[in-house]
């Protein structure tokens, strides 16, 4: 019954389609065969002025405009790193509602640091770009690497510790593995964003040596060795210039030394001035709040600085039509890697291999700090009643925290994780204290709450075979949240006097301890076994059961230090205008000596030191050897020794090598890291482990040549497995 | 000052890329070089029932759920079909006050009919896609192909005429237009859709020959010259069934005779049964008012008759897993084919090259119905002083008119096509009527106000040289608006009144009439000239004035009949059982006799006839000859003749065959369209205009056979300028 019609119009087709078609010939520009310096160059010999500033300037809460008539598309970025936001309103910060957008959480990046495996973070970059390519994201806002330098700072957990060379290393993989998707990563806040309190205006001093050598490797190494396509301006300032357009950080540093071909994006709201906005290196500005709303409810953004100020002044001449070029030239580039790039992959979302991805990192991220009499593992079945205490057992910690909050999929919360895996019939809990809602506001319960949460808490603990105490910090404000820094080193909400309280009636309480920073720890002599556990995502009640319990192995190492108290960080040790300054200006008086470096040179005893973290198995190291012991300062040196696990279970050890100058022209650390390795080793498995090390990277900056110097002399190699725990020593000469 | 770090990371990276890598090899599914059928298969392999049950209804007002788990995209919808519909929030019907979301406005499909330029309609298709494509849209709602039944019907606007084989020529590339952009047309509203009245309920009864002789040739040209990837059911039921799950046109003809692969998906709220939605066809259904909100404000999706009713159901045995597995096979089908097609290309938005397509529409759409002593066109300086006067001249035509409203960039309206054109001290405008907001509810002004805008109109108009009267119909409701018909054939808001109180103060008053269907004009024999201009877009007032001042010479053609009163029309002679029904059923009792085929049928004078369209240079016709008197039933015939520009300017226009079979076995229409060719001529030009024709599109649909039916005998062949001026003929015999 088909023959009607069927070819009766198709005559009409073949001939037009060509002469017809609406875009007759592919321009370079659209062109994805094209290389992308001549896609860009062909774009931007379309374009008017007008639509080259609409590139520079947020259009909505999280998008800028692309060139529509041109069909080059419009740059949508989401925050990370933690997962994908929520879809927001147009012009709101509040969630759209919408239903498909709820994301796996993955865990927070001091996780990732402390499993001291660059290939987890390669993992989890290619997991959460799938997440945020689904989503049709260009840019992720992600991953951040600013230095953690005090244990206050609100968001230390976004970040990846203390130690510059641990977080390039860790940096690098998790932008290759967003950019993989052909989304953007945004490695953020450059710089010096070591702090919470005023940091929309507070002015960083800091020398040229920390400068280089703590708190900017991590960026070079996103930006050189990660081939990052985008950074973030950071709200503070530096020497008296706000970040986003500071023309040493941007234009001097990024842009000509390290030869950055990616997009500088402005923090939001972190702009403040065209003239600095123009000629400073900045590309995109957002989030600016301007005078008011418009009568559609709207921000004018063409009131932004990079919007119609911008534009006036290129056509009054008082700025460069070079400069609108360059940052247009820069925007499309990153367009064309990702969005209008050939063979962009399709992504997915909240997939198994995510959650299986994040359970992965959270285990490895996980750090053993106590394990007196083999407290831990706890096989399931050796106890009958095992009491959980603390709020963190069963509170949200994807939600809060600041930009960093998520809208997910699920969340396995410590409670569920360990009933799960015990059984509920064994697991018995009470919450211990309260905190209050996840909102900014209210830090402490009130004393009447705390009370009676205690005592309910002490009569389940006191019944039972063990107690599992799951407590630290969460993600109100002044806790781990972005906008405010945490107030003092304790843990909040009355949690030592309540863990005081437990260990009265139950010695084995064990804590574990859920936050993204250093706390004090009064009971750590009389508590038999200490957890560090951090904000681990979706699957962080899975995760802490899995090492509970003995299924998984933990081999997380602390990426920063645990002082004993607050002034034994070097960051406090020279009182407020140290941290966090007289609100104007700050100095980061101990200069080089972050961290561990200021522990280790100043001979201070930390609570737990930078690279410790302990393990079910135990491990033997033979005494390292050296290729040679005489090396010229561009060469690298070899260095092995055999590490055997002498356990019983598999199991894996992070071996670290420490460089120390013992004699030199200028201050030295008493250790810095060069070289890292974490071996999972089988139960009575040996292995010869080989590390390279360029000697390039013995190198200090010099102020008065603004350059890196290798010293020729001695240098002593400290191999351990933390920064503390040095397990063999050897001595090369530089020539 | 880079010597240190650079490299340092890089041999961490290379061993592991590889190992682990998140998605390790590239499955059959995400492998946009293998065949679109391996992708499906692979695809729907992997996913759960549950998943696919995902696919097949609404997650959104206007999309439905991928496979985010495998990274399988959403399908996001958008109104058309004359541009691209505003964001709208997530569940609701309301804009979600986006400012990058104001698209091109495109002509009317109407007027797109009217111009009888198939190569335009590709111009449009690949126009109207890109834009879809731009805003990441994967599928268009539209065009629309319903045949044009009476001038009632509120939605004719949106369709393309009362010819099968004219909408036929017209939708199939308009729908390959769009689908080049790796955008899905979808064909709507199929089928028997011919009015709003009782539109969610009507029960259409149709003889067969009228329903496929009629009323399915466009759908099945867009499926099967088109491969259009998708069609949407109608709201109303056919032969008690409704149409988004009607066994008979979904399965029987649409899938199995015309082996249509893509999917059909429901008008928004057009299904009502699960057992029907399941097992009749449909795939994926939208827009279904559930029964309450959600404690978050989301009606329930879940609650979709394809949602769980239909998940219980296949797990319960009642359905069969194959027919979800074919639902799904369509919905990946066209996911793979549109958002994961290999090489789609980028779209754009608002460019103008859109424009110059709108407007290039417009003019070739404008139809001039009469031209006393060359009223038109007006050139530029000829008269000092021009009335406009019609509240259509100012009005916007682009809001309004139900799903097809849209938020545009920019709309010139007739008023300042003709102040840009003649210049703004040559124009004098008074509103004359005024017909209320565009929005649903009020019809007709007050007695007052029309009488003070009508005295004010023929101030205007008494002291001009010539008047231009712009009216017609609008978008409001009960004129060219979804969801309701108009209520009568006249002109509303006091037109005529105005027209004929403007006519006694001033002779020289012509008429431009802006709608989408006809209207009466019983001044038809007063006024000098007559336009019909459409609603037509962006370009509207540009291509108005292009016309009326002669810089384009009008070469638009009736799509449909203008009957003189609305018993005159084939829908009307059989009184309220046959349009509208009685609320529960209606019969199409003018059968296969719709639009001109009626009028010529039974000799009634139409007041415009269909096809017919004036110039402002004049034609002379050859006789036509053939290639050959004798031809079999699958032969094709060749026809030609020499038209001539016997005018001073260059023209276009469109020669019509008709075929009449004088004696049949069946009751035949007087007359049926053929073939046509828009021919543009140089003035002055000559040129030989061939058709070919094949003879299958003689036949009729057999009901007893239910098959089409090629009559041998003679056929008389009438070559005109519209379905009543008949230039030649010529009888052919077949075998």
């Amino acid at each position: 019954m088909s023959t009607l019609k069927t070819g009766f119009v198709s005559f009409f087709i073949t001939a037009m389609t060509l002469s017809a078609s609406a875009q007759k010939t592919t321009p370079i520009y659209l062109d994805v065969t094209q290389p992308i310096e001549e896609r860009v160059e062909n774009a931007l010999s379309l374009m008017t002025t007008e639509e080259k500033v609409a590139l520079c300037h947020a259009q909505s809460k999280f998008s800028s405009k692309g060139a529509a008539r041109l069909g080059i598309p419009e740059v949508w970025t989401s925050d990370g790193p933690h997962g994908i936001r929520e879809e927001v309103y147009w012009d709101e910060w509040s969630g759209a509602q919408w239903t498909n957008d709820s994301c796996t959480a993955f865990p927070a990046l001091t996780c990732l640091a402390a499993t001291f495996n660059p290939e987890l973070s390669l993992l989890y970059g290619k997991s959460i770009g799938e997440e945020a390519r689904y989503r049709n994201k260009t840019m992720l806002l992600g991953p951040g690497v600013n230095i953690y330098r005090t244990p206050l700072n609100g968001r230390n957990f976004e970040y990846m510790g203390e130690d510059p060379y641990l977080a390039s290393c860790m940096v690098v993989p998790y932008v290759q593995g967003v950019q993989a998707n052909g989304v953007a990563a945004c490695v953020k806040h450059f710089a010096l964003n070591n702090q919470e309190k005023w940091r929309g205006h507070i002015n960083v001093n800091v020398s040229d040596r920390a400068l280089y050598e703590i708190y900017l490797p991590a960026f070079k190494a996103a930006v050189q060795e990660g081939q990052a396509w985008s950074i973030m301006g950071s709200y503070n300032q530096f020497r008296g210039e706000h970040c986003c357009h500071n023309d040493l950080l941007l234009n001097k540093i990024l842009k000509k030394d390290w030869e950055f071909d990616g997009l500088v994006i402005s923090d939001w709201g972190g702009v403040h001035n065209t003239d600095q906005a123009v000629n400073n290196g900045l590309d995109i500005e957002m989030g600016t709040y301007t005078n008011g709303l418009t009568t559609s409810g709207h921000f004018p953004y063409s009131d932004y600085y990079l919007a119609d100020p911008f534009l006036k002044g290129i056509k009054d001449g008082k700025y460069e039509m070079a400069v609108l070029d360059d940052k247009a030239r820069r925007i499309l580039r990153l367009i064309f890697r990702t969005t209008m790039s050939a063979n962009r992959p399709f992504g997915r979302f909240v997939s198994p291999e995510h959650s299986e991805a994040a359970r992965k990192i959270a285990c490895e991220g996980i750090v053993l700090l106590k394990n007196n009499e083999e407290f831990f593992p706890i096989p399931v079945g050796k106890y009958k009643k095992i009491a959980v205490i603390g709020e963190n057992a069963s509170r949200s910690m994807v939600i809060g925290g600041g930009s960093s909050s998520l809208k997910v999929a699920y969340e396995v919360s410590p409670l569920q994780g360990l009933k799960d895996k015990y059984g509920d019939k064994h697991i018995t809990y009470s919450l211990g204290y309260a905190s209050g809602p996840s909102l900014y506001g209210r830090e402490e319960p009130s004393k009447l709450d705390a009370d009676s949460l205690m005592a309910a808490a002490i009569e389940v603990a006191k019944d039972a075979d063990i107690v599992l105490y799951i407590g630290g910090l969460n993600k109100n404000h002044f806790q781990d949240c972005e906008g405010g820094d945490r107030k003092f080193l304790d843990l909040p909400f009355g949690q030592d006097k309540l863990i005081d309280e437990l260990l009265k009636v139950n010695k084995n309480t064990a804590v574990v301890l859920l936050s993204g920073n250093a706390v004090a720890m009064p009971w750590v002599d009389k508590v038999p076994a200490i957890m560090q556990g951090w904000y681990l995502g979706a699957e962080a009640g899975n995760a802490l059961a899995d090492v509970i319990s003995g299924d998984v192995n933990p081999s997380g190492k602390l990426p920063f230090s645990f002082p004993k108290k607050l002034e034994d960080n070097g960051a406090h040790f020279f009182g407020e205008l140290s941290y966090p300054g007289d609100s104007i200006d700050q100095y980061y008086k101990e200069d080089i000596l972050v961290g561990y470096r200021w522990f280790d040179t100043k001979k201070i005893e930390p609570l737990f030191p930078f690279g410790y973290g302990l393990s079910y198995t135990s491990f033997t190291w033979s005494e390292p050897e050296v290729d040679r012991n005489e090396v010229k300062a561009d060469g690298t040196l070899k260095v092995w020794f055999t590490l055997t696990n002498t356990g019983k279970i598999d199991g894996a050890e992070t071996a670290q090598f420490y460089v120390s100058k013992p004699k030199s022209e200028v201050a030295r650390a008493a250790k810095e890291l060069k070289a890292f390795k974490k071996v999972f080793l089988k139960a009575g498995e040996s292995r010869l482990v080989t590390l390279e090390v360029p000697v390039s990277s013995f190198a200090y900056y010099n102020e008065s040549k603004s350059s890196w110097i290798v010293e020729p002399g001695n240098y002593t190699f400290l191999l351990g497995n933390s920064s503390r725990d040095i397990k063999g020593k050897l001595t090369v000469n530089v020539e």
